[in-house]
C-alpha cells in the first residue's frame, strides 16, 4: 500500500448523477428495467469507466458484468464489490445504482492512492436484481450462486412475453458462462437501506448482520356471496368479515412473536359490489424474521387463525405459502470488518438485518458475503422519491473501501 | 261480478317461460338490459298479450307501459298492478317479470270470469327499475312519481355513452307525457323476495310492510404506503389494518343496533401488492333498516368509529354517505287487503320489509302503495339460478288478483 486511499464524494455523487440521467423519469425518478435499451445504456456506461480505471471486463453468460483490477496475488480470490444498475419501473436513483458505483468508486481511489492489495478487487454489475421486469428478482445473481438454472433465467418471461434470454442478446450483453464469479474471498454490497431505521437512529452506516427469512404466502376465504338487502345478518357468511379478522390476526401476532415483521398488502375482494355480500376474499401474507424459528412459528400461527376464523365465522379459509427464504446471516469476517473501518472512520453505526432481499442474500450461500446500508431519507425506496445525500454515500463508499481494504490485504 | 275469478297457475308459468325466452343466458338465467332489443322484445310481447286481453295500451314519455281493463265507473282512479322486464346482466326469470305477468294474468282471470270491477284495472311495465345499464335504478317509477325530472331520465347514459333518451326512442318506446300514470287508487307490486326469509320460515307469501331505508356511503383511509420488508410494526401506518377494524366494527354495530344490517361489499387497496404495507383503502358502506332512527344511529355510529380508528391507528379516515333512501312503510288499506287476500286463500303468511329497492317505493310517495312476495330458492336473487317454482308463482297472483278485486270493488 502506498498513500491513504480515500474516496471522493464529488466524484461518487457526478457517478450517480450522470448514472441517474438513464431513464430518468419527469419526476425525478428513474425507469431501467433490466435488459431494456436504458440499462444497455447504463450498462456501457459503466463499461467504460471500469475500462478508464483500468479493470479487466469481463461478462458471463447472465449478463453480469466484472471489472478486475488486479492484486499482488493474481492466483489469490478477489474481493468482491457490487450491486445492480436496473430498476422498479418508478425507481430511484441510489437503489443498486450506489452499490456498483461505490464499488467503482472504490476502485478510482485505490488507483488515486497507488495503493496495490494482495487480493484482486472486482466490480459486479448483477442482473436484473429487481425481479421487477422478469421474475423472479436476483435472478442472475442467484443463478451464478446455483438457486437457478440458466435455463430458468432464459425463459423468464416479461409481462410482454419477451424472454430474458433474447433481450440479453438483444443488447448485446450475453456473455460467457467461464466468465462467472467462480471464487471470491468476499463479497460485500453498498446499498440504501431502503427502511427509516438508521435516519430514526441518527446512525450514518448499517453493518448489515444478514438477510431476514421471508415467508409468501396466500390466504383464500370462501363465504357466499348474497344480496345485501334482504339477507339476514345471521345468515351471512361473509368473507370480507372473516378477512378482516385474519388481516387483525396478522397484525396481532407480530406483538407476540418478537421478531416477526408481517404485513397483508394485497385484498381482493368478489364480486366487490356495494349491495352484495363479499363472497370470497383473497389475501397475500408476507412473513419476515431474522429467526427461522419464528418464521415457522409464525406460519404455524396462520394456520391455527385460519383455522380458527373458518370455524366461527362458517367460511372456508385455506392458507398456502407459496415462498420461502430462510433468513441468510451474513460471514463475521465481512461484517465484522465493516464495523471495524466504520469504527475507523469515526463513524457512527447500527447494527441492522435486511428486511428486504438483495444479490448479497444468494452470493452469501457461496462466498463469504456482506453488506453496508446507508440511510434513506424518510425510508423510502422503490419510489422516485428516493433520497441519500452526497455525504452519506460519501460515507458508504469510505466504509466499502475500507472494508475492501481489510479483506484484500496490502501488497 | 259473475263468476269466481281464479289465476290460472299453468298459463302464467306459461307466460313467464315464454317472457324468459327473450335474453334466455346459457346457463338459463336472462340478459335484458332496459331499453336494449330485448327489452324491445320484451315490451313487444308484452303489449300484444295485453291487447289480446282487451287492454287499452298507453306508453308514456318515459317508455312506461299501461294496459288498462276498464271499470265501472270510468272516472275512477284505477287499481294499478305492476313490476319491471328489465334484468340486470345476469339476471333470472322471476325478478321483475312475475310483477307484470301476474298482473296479467290478474286480468286474464278476470276476463275468463267475466268480472266487473267498479275501478279501472290496469297492468304497468315501469322502464328501467334495474339500474343495470342506466344508473340510478327505478328511473322511471321515479320520474312519474317525482323523484326525478324527465330530463334526468333522458341523460343517463349507459357504459357505452348512449343515453336513455336516445334508447327509448330507438326501440319505439318514446310516448307521451300525458300518458303517465295520474291516479291511482292503489298500486300493488307482486315479487320474488330476493332473500331467504319466507323459505326458511316455510311461508307462502310475504306480506310486505315497507322498503327498509338505505344508507350508501364510501369510507376511506389513508395511512402510508411502506416496505414490507425494513418498515419496522411500530412505525406502520397500515390503511388495510384500519380499514379491517371498520369492516368488524360495522358488522359489531348490527349486533349492537336491532333492526340494522350493514354491509361492507367493496374493498379497494392501494398499491395492492404483497411486499408493501397498504398507503390507501376504500370500502363501501351499505346500511339497512326499517327504522329511519336506527339508520341516522347507524350512520353516526360509522362516523365514531372511522374517528376512532383514525386516532388510534395514526390513520386519516373520511366516511362520507353519497346516497340515503329513508324507509317507506308501505299504506295499511293495501297492507291490510293484501293479509285479508292471502288468509282467504289459506295461504301461509309472513309479514316482512323489503330489503332492496323496487318501484313500489317511489310509487308510495304518491299512491297508496304494497308488495306482495313469493319465496325465493335459497334466497337467491340477481343471479341466473333465480327460481321460484310454479306453484308459489300461481299464488302470488292468486294474492294479487284477491287484492286487486278487493282494492277495484265489486261493480
Amino acid at each position: 500500500m502506498s498513500g491513504q486511499a480515500a474516496v471522493s464524494g464529488e466524484r461518487l455523487w457526478d457517478s450517480l448523477m450522470t448514472m441517474a440521467a438513464i431513464g430518468r423519469t419527469p419526476a425525478g425518478g428513474v425507469r431501467r428495467l433490466a435488459l431494456s435499451d436504458e440499462d444497455r445504456r447504463a450498462r456501457d456506461l459503466l463499461v467504460g469507466w471500469l475500462r478508464e480505471a483500468g479493470c479487466a471486463i469481463r461478462v458471463d453468460d447472465l449478463g453480469n458484468i466484472y471489472g478486475r483490477r488486479p492484486g499482488a496475488d493474481p492466483a489469490a480470490a478477489p474481493v468482491v464489490c457490487g450491486s445492480h444498475l436496473d430498476t422498479v419501473p418508478t425507481g430511484g436513483r441510489f437503489d443498486g445504482a450506489l452499490g456498483v458505483l461505490g464499488a467503482l468508486e472504490v476502485v478510482r481511489a485505490m488507483n488515486d492512492a497507488g495503493v496495490a492489495t494482495s487480493r484482486p478487487v472486482e466490480v459486479v454489475c448483477w442482473t436484473n436484481e429487481e425481479g421487477a421486469r422478469f421474475a423472479p428478482a436476483m435472478l442472475a445473481s442467484g443463478a451464478v450462486c446455483g438457486r437457478f438454472t440458466v435455463e430458468e433465467a432464459y425463459t423468464a418471461q416479461d409481462p410482454d412475453g419477451r424472454t430474458f434470454g433474447d433481450e440479453l442478446r438483444r443488447i448485446g450483453y450475453c456473455g460467457n458462462a467461464g466468465d462467472r464469479l467462480k471464487a471470491a474471498a468476499a463479497y460485500i454490497e453498498l446499498h440504501v437501506e431502503q427502511g427509516p431505521i438508521l435516519e430514526c437512529e441518527g446512525r450514518e452506516i448499517g453493518i448489515v448482520e444478514g438477510v431476514e427469512g421471508i415467508a409468501w404466502g396466500w390466504t383464500n376465504v370462501v363465504g357466499r356471496a348474497a344480496h345485501a338487502g334482504p339477507t339476514p345478518m345471521g345468515d351471512r357468511r361473509d368473507a370480507l368479515v372473516a378477512a378482516s379478522r385474519i388481516v387483525l390476526g396478522v397484525r396481532q401476532m407480530t406483538a407476540d412473536l418478537s421478531g416477526l415483521r408481517a404485513t397483508v398488502g394485497r385484498c381482493e375482494v368478489s364480486p366487490n359490489t356495494i349491495n352484495v355480500v363479499p363472497g370470497a376474499v383473497r389475501l397475500s401474507t408476507d412473513l419476515r424474521s431474522r429467526n427461522a424459528g419464528v418464521l415457522e412459528a409464525a406460519s404455524r400461527r396462520l394456520q391455527h387463525l385460519c383455522a380458527e376464523v373458518a370455524r366461527e365465522d362458517g367460511v372456508e379459509v385455506l392458507a398456502s405459502e407459496f415462498w420461502r427464504s430462510p433468513p441468510t446471516p451474513f460471514h463475521p469476517l465481512v461484517v465484522e470488518t465493516v464495523a471495524e473501518a466504520a469504527a475507523t472512520l469515526g463513524y457512527s453505526a447500527h447494527r441492522v438485518w435486511a428486511g428486504a432481499g438483495h444479490d448479497a442474500k444468494y452470493v452469501a450461500d457461496r462466498y463469504p458475503a456482506g453488506m453496508i446500508f446507508v440511510p434513506s431519507a424518510g425510508g423510502l425506496s422503490h419510489n422516485e422519491a428516493e433520497w441519500t445525500s452526497q455525504e452519506d454515500c460519501a460515507r458508504g463508499a469510505a466504509v466499502l473501501l475500507g472494508t475492501a481494504l481489510g479483506l484484500a490485504g496490502a501488497a
